[in-house]
């Protein structure tokens, strides 16, 4: 079995920014397999990263190596990492775009990218190119992490606000919206089934969005909610945009009675 | 050789849940070879996927198995299909995506998914990753089909309009425009061929569209048809797109005389 | 090892095409390694396939096969080409997507495709399906090429503007955009580097874009320069985009004194 290599970025495509990535690890690691997760992150989107390779990532197979390349700080200060996190490998910046997966599954190990080694040299504005896809595929090669940097136990965290519940009120907030519209809230579905009785609808911006079990559910409904694959609320509608339809907003306070 | 297996879907790659797709057909069937056909059909665009399909999978080595997950009505009461056409194998929604195919290559094997096996359970928000990911894993990995589902033979399909002739004149629409802005009509080189002398051009919209062999034998008209590798009539400028300048719409009637 | 064969193309994937060139490629040439460099290449966008694939390509393995398919001109009597430079292969149309290659590392080897071979017939609407897919997978296949074409030595090439000097002032112009926004022009480091004294700034409509080592060093500025990935002097916007921000176009003079 050849070793899995992921590759998440913001460069799109046609800038050729990711076909180098790709031709460099290929020319180091030639039996590597390679695999698209997303080159459509919204340029400089960590948090949209973050969720994008939590969904992902946590679903290959162990001993995958995940490369993300968003990196708006690229040349400067911040710190290029390799993570073992939930029996998998991580590459890329220490700005937040592990979150996520930090948060679900820890980090078993953790080094900060020497800026030269052996297989790299000192980089400058395509860390992408000049430094994590080396550091990708040196792993794939079986070169031990700590030739390549040094352990640490420390890194950037995106800001994780929780609900709050005030007066038998739950109030989260929206945080991302995916390709159709669909408002992904931070209110995972045990903080709903702890709530008294079975809440049957949330309320964003003076809209009552209905809980139904599915998109299809909410055919009728002007506004439609659901526990989505993340285990979080959702808030849709169906066929339609609800970021459109309502324009909500990143942020925009979200109500379960 | 290994299992191909196709992925087309109206998810983007951005939300992450193509590469889910990915990870869970990786991990069931670590050596299934992932091939992306499209991740960029407009959300909820079945007909868009239907003829992309139909381009794409009829060209596909026989036993590729193509995944297709364009599926508004996720969780609800419409089928997941297995089907088998033209030597090849097709997981996806009974919402008419699989109408190209089934037209042109009929269906020697169709199967209704159960909504829970050994290696799937029930579903809700995402079948691309709970049912449709692992039934194209397992078909990858020699499980027999009539174990994943119960034999049907009544499958969606999407209205195909046939053109008709009227007095002389040959009368058909536009029925997809593809990314260069070109108008695909449902006029078949057949048809035309079969029509009284030699057809010089087509109008739509009170724009007579000149029929030239390529788009090049364009450059010096307003507007130009051609047949193309579909085996259709289809509408274009050269070096531009025929849908913005002229204000083209799909179901635009389309004369030949 | 098998073969590494890329597609570039200005096709999108919604509409099928890229699909169907892989499956035809594959169905030839069952072990080829498929790679995606970009399929969002703007439509007809010579200049921006260029210098993609120069990015891209020449970071790959040895031998590997580079297929490009932005062309106007398909149908045409523009021609088909196979080039051999820098110890890899190329396939595409004579139209100056290979200008960037060819400069850079010469053509060893070139060839004009036969418009018919055993392994194609002849083409129309879609070279990319009809020919250049096929031609890739021959070459994969161990097909010499003298058995696809007939020997050439003259290439279409994209007009190339050197930088002047005019009063001690170094001329160039912006030649392409990335997608973030910033300008990439067509002075070389080894042109700043032979300038007396050490630049300072970049002028452009009037900005002066400070010239700093990474993106980064430019938090605090309206405008930065650094020399690029590709040795080139970039104008830039920290965490934004400099065409947006100050209306740059291509062409626009860039003025270094």
């Amino acid at each position: 079995m050849t070793t899995l290599i992921t590759l998440t970025t913001d460069f799109g495509t046609a800038d050729g920014y990711v076909g180098a990535m790709k031709g460099r690890i290929l020319a180091m690691s030639p039996t590597a397999r390679l695999i698209d997760i997303s080159h459509d992150i919204e340029p400089q989107g960590i948090r949209q990263a973050a969720w994008c390779l939590l969904r992902a990532a946590s679903v290959f197979p162990e001993e995958s190596i995940h490369v993300v390349v968003v990196d708006p700080g690229v040349g400067s200060t911040r710190q290029p990492l390799l993570l073992r996190s939930g029996q998998r490998w991580f590459v890329g910046p220490d700005n937040g775009v592990f979150s996520g997966i930090i948060r679900r599954f820890g980090v078993q190990q953790g080094y900060r990218l020497h800026p030269e080694t052996p297989w790299w040299k000192k980089h400058s504005s395509f860390d992408g190119l000049a430094l994590f896809a080396p550091a990708a595929a040196c792993l794939a090669n079986g070169i031990p992490p700590v030739d390549m940097g040094v352990r640490g136990d420390d890194w950037m965290l995106l800001e994780n606000r929780e609900p709050v519940v005030q007066d038998g009120t739950l109030v989260g907030e929206i945080i991302l919206f995916d390709r159709f519209g669909n408002g992904l809230t931070n209110i995972s579905q045990a903080m709903l089934a702890g709530f008294q009785g079975r809440p049957v609808s949330a309320e964003v911006r003076g809209v009552a969005f209905e809980i139904r079990d599915h998109y299809q559910a909410g055919a009728g409904l002007d506004a439609l909610a659901l526990v989505n694959s993340d285990g979080c609320l959702e808030l849709a509608v169906f066929s339609g945009s609800a970021r459109e339809r309502f324009g909500l907003t990143i942020g925009d306070p979200v109500t379960v009675k």
